[in-house]
């Protein structure tokens, strides 16, 4: 499996300067607990703050935001505004980001229809499917292209990014597609491991690790009493 | 935000003898390689082959591995199907499980149609929604629901986890029936947070943070040639 392509967070090595995978996922939780506080009015926050609302440590919390550089202010807290505007940079959804979809059956008009991914400045802005049936209509103002179009139409329409939301044995293929297009990144939503070349990055979303880890939770209390 | 409603692993402060979510998280990854493997005839592994396949350190996976139990031969390594065996334990996935599903929209129908699930032993036993169009049509063999048939229903066909594929405003709502229900873990899918009492296991889901995660990859590749 390539570096990429977990769908959970990762830890540091505490010795690498990077940000790890587990904190680039924490800024998209201090980021939305951030926009919430804002819109309530909430104009200044401490780290000890951020950390009780999201079950972080105020020194994790600390060190996490110590990477946007010198936002603190002695005696404040940190500006809600200052932090949004940094995170948002730093994840990059300060931008618009344009995205390809393949595969536009349940999965796919569900990706389509939610409403986070508008809301984050993320715009679907080509469709593509194999099936007959589907390629020409339109869904969302979106006319479906046959997935042999791939590699004509994507590059006129500014994608970035990727989303594959067919069947497995459809993925590789896929994914191929839009690699020769120029996708830059892939969101993987087939349960199926795809392979891409090294200047593209991955991200897959195993929903059945999701469930998983909930039996696991739920077992764990069950058993031992052990609540995560 | 609750303890347990982040979609991304946690980091474990060290000192914590329990499992972090990160490494439940790793469980689920070593879980699925060493299945592959073994469907290729791969009787044998070491920690280092292990981690090399999933970009895990070798120390990492043996911490993990230890927390199983000895299951290391000397000069051998770890046999396949006995790792197999205990993670499956662990995870609480040696058995069945039964799920409820509320809400069959685009979302709804992409999980009961999701292949991963039934072969992880999950499965899906009841279905509801709030759309009188839909209440009492079948679909996947199942009859759909009234949403609020949850509180009678859910009991008889003895599900323990729900799925929460409804909209942002339905979400509370309908936790709270699964709950009252007697369901012990959901599975939340509506970008929103939803309260559930302290016995309730809760993992939240939220795709946009997937696809936020993938906007960063990109933007660190292009920006700084950093590679995740």
């Amino acid at each position: 499996m390539a570096k990429d392509e977990s769908a959970i967070g990762r830890e540091s090595n505490g010795s690498d300067p990077r940000l790890s995978r587990a904190s680039v996922g924490r800024f998209s939780l201090y980021l939305r607990h951030l926009e919430t506080i804002l819109r309530d009015g909430t104009t200044k926050v401490s780290s000890g703050q951020l950390g009780k609302a999201l079950g972080i440590t105020d020194a994790q919390v600390r060190k996490d935001l110590a990477y946007l550089g010198s936002l603190g202010h002695p005696g404040v807290g940190y500006i809600t505004e200052e932090l949004i505007t940094a995170i948002r940079h730093l994840l990059g959804v300060d931008r618009p980001w344009s995205v390809a979809l393949v595969g536009v059956g349940n999965l796919g008009r569900a990706l389509l229809g939610y409403r986070g991914f508008a809301e984050r400045g993320f715009r679907v802005v080509a469709l593509f499917d194999t099936d007959p049936a589907k390629v020409g209509t339109r869904v969302e103002g979106l006319t479906i292209h046959g997935a042999d179009e791939i590699e004509r139409v994507v590059p006129a329409t500014g994608a970035e990014l990727g989303l594959l939301a067919v069947p497995s044995e459809a993925a590789q293929v896929a994914a191929d597609a839009l690699v020769a297009a120029g996708i830059r990144g892939l969101l993987n939503f087939a349960p199926v491991r795809v392979r891409v070349p090294p200047e593209v990055r991955l991200v897959a979303v195993d929903l059945t690790i999701q469930l998983e880890q909930l039996a696991f939770l739920v077992q764990a209390h069950n058993s031992y009493g052990i609540d995560y």
